[in-house]
């Protein structure tokens, strides 16, 4: 079988929906499969963290170039530093074959689908509002502005999900990641993914005809 | 988590891609899961036919009734005889939750998907333009007339192929329906399968927030 282009998957969801260890889980499980992206930031790098792991660290210059250059899937601002989706590490790991994951908030989703109509957008909830709710007014410590803050970011996060291909419920963590593994790999299936495979098969089935 | 309505699933294929091993296989590996859809035909039962498991047996009479009442998803005259999908069947196993199975080739898989835009369709394939040209030629013993019918019949298949959602590749057996029961369970998760529940989600997250 030859090797397939890999597929491009944003995922998103509601904080607290518990996304970010479902992306460990998958990775840790199936690290041959799947590669992060790793976002461009202008921010300065935490003590632990190193460049062109947790993220690519660049100066403004080099971000304002990158954007110019049309380096980057998507970009934004946020707190008064840039983060964007370089396009080149993206490319390269998806025509090495490896399925690339995108961890990324719906404005920056809805960018990536405009930008690559392949990818699939994900967005994953936890099984009900009322568990959503149980997560978001976290053990009862935090601040009613804090908890304002989240729902409203929720609400909205919740009115672009229909955009997404996929509603992932995150009830048990394992599960979870099962389906999503099969969500991506099943998509490998997809007939527009396909359309070479179907070429050359109607092209050696004339040659038999012709025969 | 709700019950959700079935999906009716199409399954098309090359003659000897083997799907009707494949078929059978998904069927006793999840008997509470899926149902099959019944066929009605106007043709005679054979000795070992029961009407209601093999087949509806209907006189023409019947037939052409069901026809004016619009009770059939669609149907086809083949060798003087009428064949097509009751509705009813179908609709009763998809709201009892069941994912039903529809086996037909593909001018019935196009007239499906008019009618029931919800529907998936599933196209297999053996492996390799080869391994379809040995299924198709046989053992060697067949006429070169039934052979090049079937190869003329495989181009036109392969004509419309790219109708489909799916491609699936039967190399081993057993991989093949786990792919297509994966296929099918991945779909329930779909957005737009799901719209009632993100509306709910909504609906509650507003009364958080205004609470």
């Amino acid at each position: 079988m030859q090797k397939n282009r890999g597929i491009l998957t944003v995922v998103s969801g509601f904080s607290g929906a518990g996304k970010g260890t479902i992306m460990k889980e998958l990775l840790l499980s199936y690290p041959d499969r799947y590669a992060l992206s790793i976002s461009a930031t202008t921010r300065d790098p935490r003590p632990y963290e190193r460049d062109g792991v947790e993220y690519f660290f660049k100066t403004e210059e080099e971000f304002r170039q990158m954007i110019a250059d049309n380096e980057l899937i998507e970009y934004a601002q946020y707190v008064g530093h840039y983060y964007g989706t370089p396009r080149d590490y993206v490319e390269r790991q998806l025509s090495a074959g490896k399925d690339v994951i995108l961890e990324i908030e719906i404005q920056g989703a809805l960018k990536i689908r405009e930008a690559c109509p392949d990818a699939i957008l994900l967005f994953i909830t936890p099984p009900s509002a009322a568990e959503l709710g149980r997560r978001l007014f976290g053990r009862g410590t935090e601040t009613e502005e804090v908890i304002r803050s989240r729902l409203t970011r929720a609400l909205s996060e919740a009115d672009g999900v229909d955009a997404y291909d996929y509603l992932v419920v995150n009830d048990v963590v394992e599960d979870c990641v099962h389906e999503v593994h099969g969500i991506i790999q099943n998509e490998h299936s997809r007939m527009h993914r396909n359309l070479e495979r179907i070429a050359m098969l109607q092209e050696e089935l004339r040659e038999f005809v012709s025969a």
